[in-house]
């Protein structure tokens, strides 16, 4: 991963490319999270195949990408048709191609404008959560981070709860990946950054994007230290000093 | 398959179905030819399972649906997230599928007439066609076949050359499936219909559709027998009785 999904970590892909070459292990990265944030130049990531998806980049849902390096031959997933050299049989989705194209060329133009925007927004965020809101611990690497990703444990509270209570203000975020939205098993991420389940269960990602507003992040900052202390109130699980808006 | 894309044929699917479920076989059928054309019905075709695809009946491109009757277990193609029960793992496209099913309704509700409709124009084509155009042969069955499908092999010409031709006159049309029209190999379906590959070669297939007219019918009636008897008076292959427009 170019960066991952959860907590929003960017991996040195460049460097695990260069071993990877060093010992002809073919290499391929999902930049499905990173396209559209960050630059992304195969040759100077040292990546053989690298995937992208379009409704990331404000683009369609449904269609992706593949590059694959020259040179580079790969059996496919799928049998079929002939299209895309017998790659990806089957029609091919002509306007999700071309509006995959469009939104990645207003991507590009915006990003550098935005990733400032972004990151601006993303650190007030943290900052001020971590600080407002007590026994509360950051995920993920501090700066080598996407712009558009804060992910925060606080202790003694449940993620889907917290989800819940933001959603009644109209705040929305998630606990891990969209893909486990409808599991409550713990993040398989935080776990193996060394949380514990119940860490990884009262942990929420936000991710910020292009019509995120500052108006929409001081709500954010005003509504869940407020959510947090009424549910270590109700908690039993939490000790009597904490819960306490700082 | 329900139908077969290339001539039009309606498969006995009931029929097989019945068969596949007396001996315990489960059994799926492409439906992606038939589905807004004729009705379907899984019990009465006695289906395991069926697919159909979105831009077949006039939705988006890049979706499709696959039914799986109740019970029936199958391996995911695809690996990942948990999305539709795991069965098709990434973000569900739901423009798409909401727009396939908008297209589906809209499908059901005009079936018949347009079945009707576009019946009476395949047959005038069709008709027409093999009356003014000597050395051509119907492909595919005279009754049992889909409503928008016409398919005929003319002797001593390509295909290849009346297609460009006709794309002259702004007429479309194709030489087989479209998952092979970059291929020049004969129809494997025509092959094995008994044709040989130089019969093969010369066939054209024409969809109508709902926006095909009368028009458009006799734009092709006038068009294609002037097409071939040209291309046959400059083949070396064909003899000299033939090529006449009667």
């Amino acid at each position: 991963m170019h960066a991952n999904n959860e907590i929003g970590t960017v991996q040195p892909v460049a460097e695990i490319g260069k071993i990877a070459r060093e010992h002809g292990v073919l290499f391929h990265v999902d930049a499905v999270q990173t396209a559209g944030h960050l630059p992304i130049n195969v040759n100077d990531l040292n990546v053989d195949m690298l995937s992208i998806s379009g409704h990331k980049l404000y683009g369609p849902k449904g269609i992706g990408a593949l590059y694959i390096r020259k040179g580079v031959r790969i059996d496919s997933l799928l049998s079929g048709g002939s299209q895309e050299r017998g790659k990806r049989p089957g029609t091919e989705n002509v306007p999700g191609i071309v509006g995959f194209g469009e939104a990645a060329a207003i991507a590009k133009a915006e990003m550098a404008d935005e990733a400032v925007r972004l990151t601006l927004l993303r650190d007030r965020l943290s900052s001020e959560l971590l600080t407002r809101i007590p026994d509360s611990h950051p995920n993920g690497h501090h700066t080598l981070r996407l712009p558009n990703n804060v992910n925060i444990s606080f202790d003694y509270v449940e993620g889907e709860s917290l989800l819940l209570n933001l959603d009644f203000e109209g705040i929305c975020a998630s606990t891990g990946s969209a893909c486990s939205s409808s599991s409550l098993e713990p993040s398989h991420v935080l776990l193996a950054c060394g949380k514990i389940a119940e860490e990884a269960h009262g942990s929420l990602r936000f991710s910020l994007g292009k019509f995120t507003t500052g108006e929409d992040i001081d709500s954010v900052i005003e509504a869940l230290p407020r959510i947090v202390k009424k549910l270590r109130a109700m908690s039993p699980l939490a000790p009597k000093s904490v819960g306490l808006v700082r």
